[in-house]
This record gives structure tokens, C-alpha cells and sequence, in this order.
């Protein structure tokens, strides 16, 4: 579910800790740097401050979330879902991958018991005062404006819709025109409805995407007769999402009328967003002017492990610049430099609230 | 290529022999009636024959011919290909399926040689006299008007083309829309224009259809960035067949300068109709007026092995009726009466045709 496996014990363990991490599983065909550069960069962060004969007050803790992707089981950040509540058994005994393999059965073969999956999984609400996610940006804003780090102030909230259409089918040569109802021309149509309503309802920064089509029998002389498509969109406000998401599903009934088929649909997801701690967003900030590095607060469109995290610990998130805004594919790339930058501000970060005195308990305070 | 599994040797070896036959290979999700009635029909036709103690003048060879669906090399009719001439050992070379596997070296793999792939498959103009294939309709016009019989006069031209179209992709929640050039909603836009040129152009017999995309990543959190589409159009005319292509390939210039992405095309086949043999389609007519049975003649939207057996020798085709017009689905299904009224006019005609004179030697002539 994310395994804890690095633990810097604190001088104090009877505190709240703090936790650093992000994931590393990648969908296919993927880079090697989002999600990574989080983890990677969360040790040798430690290694930085323990260089420098840094003593935390509070643990500092390096997570690895498992299934941050939503590729094998058709849902994200399964690993910090259950760690923050956010599913339970239940609802993770029901996602599925490709050959219908449950979570817990895929979890169970490579060694883990029911027990470690979900009991040991959840967090207490009192586990850590702070979560800090290091990731690249995904997008091409810090790069353009030539800046060092991105202070995430929110992340978009976003919700996936799966729609499974059913027409009749049929050999490609004998069914005549007139008599099809093409499960793939209706699927194509609302790919493109898609695209439409996201740009008239959204803002610049409102972004929908029909990511995944499944086609049977997928052969170029049979008519599709079944297309499944997952939708993503995303947005900071929910009110705008749900108008979007609305008028996705008005389209989906027209489009099952006009061309006479079977459409059903189910909203996967519907996540609020998040809004990063102001004290965390502070820290960074002054971090990054006192090493004299270039920043500025802006939102994560792309969804993140600190999105669930935020449910049970205060949160944020540092951006660094990633080439061409290019992520999710091979060419994927983030400079030495910029990794660099990253782990000195989230090492610097680290420190600080590890020091942080809110919520020390009163004995441990006296003693300061 | 086509395995000649059956001969019924007649009283004269020296003139060419007739043939009848069909495949056996199937799409996936597929029904067990495309094909299959033609080559277990033709096997019954030979024993319903022999029961009558009926002795041909002329050999019947019963042909089992290989990969007449397209699913797997990409194009159909690969094994009458070859016995026709259609195609030859280097384009054979060239057929690949999804793993990057030759024609050449799957045939190779489970028994055959070389030689006997190309140069034993290929067919002599003289071999044969006349070929016959019966087949379920896979359309629906012989169940609607109550008929048993349908006379292929002619096979529609099936035309296949490939695009690729090449997008950045990227993560679906960082790209904004104005910065993408979205691979799937391209692909959405020419098969919706697939459908619209097809209706707009043919005539109630003209069909088009996107049986085939294949999208890359195909995650629900990605933009695709490269998407393959097969497009198969079909028109018993071929110069409305080219107008329709020369239309679709305007629109895919259009889509890649309106949405700055890359796309390639290529015109996988583009096969001139047939015609059927007037003196078979003559001799079928006699058979099932003289059996008590009601046909009419009609035209084949679909893709048969009797397209390429028409470059070789004289061809016909005798369809049945096949439930709702579904085929290429596993709800398929031919009668057990509507079979066995094919099989007998099959035979019929097979037994009219090995007895026919025309292209007899002189000698065996005068024996008559």
C-alpha cells in the first residue's frame, strides 16, 4: 500500500513524525523521472542533512506509495488511498485489472497478507504533522518562465468517468449502412464532445482527456460492437467539474438515442481537491529565497499521492522543471541541476518542520 | 495457403478438374458458420453425391483454404492470394503479425517448407475448370424476403487503408488543451468522416467501416499520442470505390493541418470486384428452380476466397441465409435446413459442372 521503509528516528518518537516520498511505478511505455524523482530524491535529502550533522527533532519518514498509476487496477493512488482512508477492503476487493485479478490477490502473490494490506495500511490521523512530495512538474510553466521550483498551492481535483457502449456489430462488408449502430463512430463522437465541452465550459486550466479505448473484436472487417472509454477531467473547482461532468453524460444519452445503442456509464472517481498547508507553502518559500533559487506558487493539474495524503496530515508538494513539459513517455527528462535544486529545498523544508513546535506534546516543549 | 485436402478423383484425370471449398479460420469472438458451411457443405456434397452412385466425368478437389479473415497478417484471403497469384513469396515476406512473426515463418513453425508455402500453393491457370464456395450471407436480405438461395453475381471490391497518426501525448492532467495535439480525438474525427463520405458517396450497397484502432499508451491518465486506424471500404464499382478513398485521404490532410500532428497513411489493398461466371450463375438458378427453392441474385458485400479464385478460373457462390444478418459475433447462425438446402444445390451444381464439355479434350469428347 506504500511501504514506510525508510524511518530517520527523531529525538523525540513520542511526537507526530513527518513524511517525504512519492511512488515509482510508471504506466507503459513511461519516463523514469515522475514519481521517482521523489523517492530517490526523499533519501538523499536524508543523506544531505545527515551530512551535515542535522539532529531531527520529529522522525522523518520516506514513503513509497504503491500504484500511484491508475493503469493495472483502472484507479490512482491506490497506496495512499487506503493509507488515508480513503478505500477500504471493500471497495479494494472490487478493483480489477485486465485478467480480473483482484488488488488483494495480485498483493497476496507477491507476499503480502490480507493483515499488512489494509490493517496495516491506514494511517492514524496523528501519524504526521506534515507530508512533503518532491515530483517534476508534467507541464512546461517553470521551464517558459525559467524558474527553479513550483510551491504547489492546490491540486485539481480529478474525476474519471468509464463508458461502456453495445451496438450489434456485424461483418464490415454485409451489414449495410442504414442498419448499424457503429459502436466505435458513437464512441468517436463523444471523444471529440469531450474535448468541446472542456474547452467551452473550463478555464485555461481545466483539462479533459479520453486516455483509454478498448475496441472488440477490434478486427478491421468486423463493426465494433463494444468500446469501453475512460474519461479523466480535471479541475480546481468542483462546481465547474461537475458542470462538465454533467454535460459529458446529456451527450452520452443523446448520442444512445440518436444512434440507437446501449450506453452505460459510472463515474470511477470524484475527488475533491486539495489545498496545500500555508505554513508548509511558507516554509518552502522562504526556503527557496534564502538559497537564492527562483519560484512561484502554482496549481498541480496532475493528480498526486499528496491529493489523498491530505486527508489525514497537513500537506505540499515542489515542483521542479521538467523538459518541454513532456511526462508519461520516454523522452521524460529533468536536469541534474533541477533534481538538485529540488532536494536541497525539500531536505531544507524537512529540517525546519521537523523542528516545528505546534504540536509537540507539552513535556517535550518544556524541554526545549 | 489453402489445403487441397479432398480430391474425388473422375473418369477422366487429364481435364481440369472443378473445386469448391472456404476457410475454416475465424475472427476473434467470432461464430462457427463463416466459412466452416463451405467446407464441411462441400465435403457433404461429395458423400450426398456418392450416395447416389453419381460418377464425375471431371476430379473435384475440396479446398480448406488458411487466413481468410485479416486478423492476424493484416490482410485477408492470404491462402487464395497465393493460389491465385494475387500475391507472391516477397510480399508474403513482407506480412507481419502483432509480434513482428513472417507469414512465412508461422507457416514454417507448424510444418511447412518453403517450397511447399509458395511454389506448391500456386495455382495453374488450366487446373481448374470452374470454382464454387457456399456461404451464410452474413446479411440479412435472403431472411427478410423468405428466400433459400442467394447467386452471387458479384463480390463488392474491399478496400483497406491504414493510418497512423502521431501526436506529443503527454500527462493528462498538466498539458493544457491549447498545448495539445490529442492523437485519439484526430482519430475520432476520421471515423466519424468515414461513416459521413460512405453515405454520402455510395450508393445503399456501399460500406465503410473503422473495424481497428489500436492507441498508444492507452492509459486513462495519458494522451494518446499515436493512434492506428484500419478502415475497410467496399463498392461493387471501382471508381466510386477511389472517390470515397481520394475523400478520406483529403480529410486526413485536413485533420493533420487543423490539429499540427503527423499522419501516415497507406492503401493496404484496393482489389477490383468480381464477377461471377454466367454459365454458374445459369447452372445454380436451374438447380434450385428444378429443387423447388426460391432465390434471387444478389451481390456480396463481403470479402470471399472466390475474389482471388476468380483470377484463375470461372467462380459462383451460393449463400444461405444466416439469422438477423449476424455474423462475425458468437450469436452466428446458419439452420440445419437452410445447410442442408445449400449442400444439395452444391452438389447439384457440382455435379451439372463435372460433366460440362466446353473445355474437355477432343478425345475425351468423343468418348461422351
Amino acid at each position: 500500500m506504500g511501504n514506510i521503509f525508510g524511518r530517520w528516528p527523531g529525538k523525540n518518537e513520542r511526537i507526530p513524525s513527518i513524511a517525504t516520498g512519492s511512488h515509482i511505478d510508471a504506466i507503459p511505455l513511461s519516463g523514469m523521472y515522475d514519481g521517482t524523482v521523489g523517492v530517490i530524491g526523499a533519501l538523499h535529502a536524508i543523506k544531505y542533512l545527515k551530512e551535515k550533522r542535522y539532529e531531527p527533532m520529529k522522525s522523518i519518514d520516506v514513503i513509497m506509495f504503491t500504484s500511484e498509476e491508475p493503469t493495472r487496477f483502472k484507479i490512482g493512488c491506490i497506496g495512499s488511498r487506503v493509507m488515508s482512508g480513503n478505500i477500504d477492503e471493500i471497495k479494494l476487493n472490487k478493483l480489477r485489472d485486465d485478467e480480473n485479478k483482484s488488488f488483494i490477490e495480485a498483493a497476496r502473490e507477491v507476499g503480502y497478507g490480507e493483515k499488512e494490506i489494509i490493517n496495516h495500511s491506514k494511517l492514524n490521523k496523528n501519524k504526521y504533522s506534515h507530508f512533503i512530495e518532491l515530483h517534476i512538474e508534467q507541464g512546461i510553466e517553470l521551464e517558459k518562465e525559467k524558474l527553479n521550483i513550483g510551491i504547489v498551492t492546490s491540486i485539481a481535483a480529478p474525476s474519471t468517468l468509464k463508458v461502456i457502449i453495445e451496438g450489434n456489430g456485424g461483418h464490415a462488408g454485409s451489414v449495410l449502412m442504414h442498419e448499424r449502430n457503429d459502436a466505435l463512430v458513437a464512441g468517436s463522437e463523444l471523444v471529440i464532445e469531450v474535448e468541446k465541452i472542456v474547452k467551452e465550459e473550463g478555464t485555461g486550466d481545466t483539462v479533459g482527456t479520453t486516455g483509454k479505448i478498448t475496441v472488440e473484436p477490434n478486427a478491421v472487417n468486423s463493426i465494433p460492437r463494444r468500446v469501453i472509454l475512460e474519461i479523466d477531467v480535471r479541475d480546481v473547482d468542483v462546481n465547474r467539474l461537475e458542470i462538465i461532468i454533467d454535460r459529458i453524460i446529456n451527450k452520452i444519452k443523446e448520442i444512445k438515442r440518436k444512434r440507437k445503442l446501449e450506453i452505460e456509464y459510472q463515474i470511477v472517481n470524484m475527488d475533491i481537491p486539495m489545498k496545500s498547508d500555508e505554513e508548509i507553502i511558507g516554509t518552502i518559500e522562504n526556503v527557496t529565497n534564502e538559497l537564492g533559487l527562483k519560484s512561484k506558487k502554482m496549481i498541480s493539474r496532475a493528480y498526486h499521492d499528496t491529493l489523498f495524503m491530505s486527508n489525514i496530515t497537513k500537506c505540499g508538494m515542489i515542483f521542479i522543471p521538467c523538459k518541454d513539459g513532456i511526462s508519461h513517455k520516454p523522452e521524460e527528462y529533468a536536469s541534474p541541476d533541477d533534481i538538485n535544486n529540488g532536494i536541497i529545498v525539500l531536505a531544507n523544508t524537512l529540517m525546519i518542520l521537523a523542528n516545528e513546535s505546534n504540536d509537540y506534546d507539552l513535556n517535550v516543549k518544556n524541554e526545549l
